[in-house]
């Protein structure tokens, strides 16, 4: 690899509908999607990533004119972990999203207008579903590997449960089997704070604008959660403070209160209120702590399980239950709870430990599977 | 005590003016309190409790006509931990309150009109300054003890950096000496919450209604952070949600988000939002972190400092730092770290055992010093 940034495109998939979960069908959907790197002749080097609550399709190399890459640029590309020589790498803007992907910001076919609150309520099997017909159009029959983060996790958990025999192992991170009433009631302090901005509108601002002060204090709220207590004293020391104290008014006298700010506001630059209230009840009703879940006992993924230490959000305990659940149900699972101050972020930041740890793991998936280039 | 209720009421003590940490002048201040039991002919058994952020001086019995009894009524009141028939109780609202105290909902002398922004900053000391005045007033020379939780912790440990000889023993229970970025986020996350709600105006809303949205997403954040995980889960078990995952919309789908935008609903009716903003900013400026804490080696507090192992609000190590901190002064500390599922709100709800504890620490400091009627 030279010098050169690296350069990537988005490109996008579509089809004529979509059958969801509440049985109401979706018209002309559009999926935005990158893919790195060549699928073999055997077509068994494929590697689906799934990004989180806000992610989008572009995880790796630069798109022309940008000054960042994408958000996991240092896990994907030529010699990286997941490496572009060696695999065919695919990732995909979930369904319900704002980056490329039909959600509540694309217009409505039957109107001509913006769906707003008119989009229909989709769940993490939906989003999984419109990818199945994007892998199923690349011509995929079985993936090398399914990956994700976060609600990245829980797309990787779905589709072990909806397409078991689709994949030859699965990676999900930081994640959990369903949230928790304290999971849930962070998200819908964010939802709230997103409709409580007249701005919102019942969700008709398309013609005015996103509501931007709530969507920003909702960003704000979801930083902290990324972020851990530790991660937060090294980033902002108590000394950096100590001569603003003087100022003591509503404007920022804390660093961390600066910063805060500043996410916030960019976040609403980029991202659709209804999105956020979608995706995040998407996340809520998201469950495969049951019964069904991998009942079928022909079925052999090999999972690899990972949490951080320092992750609040979805703590190492909910890692914990998952690798419960895959052993009880007969299946080769590898768990590391890996060291980290990051918090939740850990997973887009550890790129050593983690990078390691999932090079390792997909060193040793059957061999023959794959030739390298190298 | 007999079956009927115990009706209490609030006292208003007023005074010229009150000179700030920021070198303000404020005129005509009022202080909301309630006194409990009797002040004996030694004035030696008064115990001054401080509320937490949004709480007020009703702390014990009830106000006629009342359903529910003061914020402390577990703990205060005859035969009970601060034992009204023994000790003399004196609580009152702090500076910048709402709940009778003088604040920015009050009436500004030099204008007519309510203070909002106009109203001086103030710091946890400022409070500590009014209450000392009222406590003079009262004409108690030395307290018996001194106790608050979380916030009226940190009035708690303030009293005892600005007047080291006025009390013979110091309680703070769930709080710290100084707030970490988390904690500073949080505050600032409510703070921009109710900002962002144009209903606030700037601070001038008292002619047309506090901004009830972003105030009640403020609290429903709170709310999150006074309880723990473990108390969220014993509270909302996912079981009773099952059957609302059809339902799926913006409405509360489980009775987590259901109980939040209640709590908030209400909280709204009795709090003003400039009040929030003034007092959180207090918090998050409060500081006894530094060397002329306690200095004078003369100085002999007993001190108690509890903490509760879920809390993560105000986890134990900050506790801890407080004994610490204690410990190198010289000072006599008992410490413990009580079991509780109930988060940072176990410090009103641990009745049973936080009450033990601080009635036998009560009852062994010098015997000599009260005596008790019964």
């Amino acid at each position: 690899m030279n010098s050169e940034k690296w350069i990537t495109e988005t490109k996008y998939f579509t089809f004529d509908k979509l059958i969801l979960d509440n049985k109401e069908e979706l018209k002309e959907v559009t999926i935005a999607y990158e893919t790195y790197g060549r699928l073999n002749a055997q077509k068994s080097n494929a590697i689906l990533i799934m990004h989180a609550f806000t992610g989008d399709a572009h995880c790796a190399g630069y798109h022309e004119g940008d000054e960042k890459p994408g958000w996991w640029d240092n896990m994907v590309g030529p010699g990286k972990t997941f490496d572009t020589e060696k695999y065919f790498i695919v990732c995909s803007n979930i369904l319900g999203g704002c980056q490329g992907s039909t959600g509540p910001s694309s217009i409505n076919p039957k109107t001509g207008k913006e769906y707003g609150l008119d989009f229909p309520a989709i769940s993490i099997s939906d989003m999984v579903r419109a990818q199945k017909k994007l892998i199923d159009f690349l011509g995929i029959e079985k993936l090398f590997s399914i990956v994700g983060g976060s609600m990245g996790g829980m797309q990787v958990l779905q589709w072990v449960n909806d397409y078991p025999d689709k994949m030859l192992s699965a990676i999900p991170i930081a994640t959990t089997m369903r949230h928790t009433p304290q999971q849930i009631a962070f998200n819908e302090v964010g939802r709230q704070s997103v409709m409580a901005d007249i701005a919102w509108n019942g969700g008709h601002y398309y013609s005015t604008g996103n509501p931007e002060r709530g969507l920003s204090v909702a960003r704000m709220l979801g930083h902290i959660t990324y972020m851990s207590d530790i991660s937060m004293k090294e980033k902002f020391p108590i000394e950096k403070d100590k001569e603003r104290k003087a100022k003591f008014n509503f404007n920022a006298d804390f660093e961390v209160e600066e910063y805060l700010r500043h996410r916030g506001s960019t976040f609403v630059k980029r991202f659709d209120a209804n999105s956020y209230l979608y995706i995040s009840k998407a996340m809520d009703h998201f469950d495969v702590n049951n019964d069904d879940f991998l009942k079928d006992k022909n079925i052999n993924i090999k999972f690899l399980v990972l949490s951080f230490k320092s992750d609040w959000l979805y703590p190492a305990e909910q890692s914990e239950d998952i690798v419960k659940s895959l052993k009880l149900r007969g299946q080769k699972v590898t768990y590391c709870n890996i060291d980290s101050t990051y918090g939740h972020d850990a997973f887009l930041l550890e790129k050593e430990d983690e990078g390691k740890i999932i090079t390792s793991f997909l060193n040793n998936l059957e061999g023959g599977v794959i030739s390298g280039k190298k």
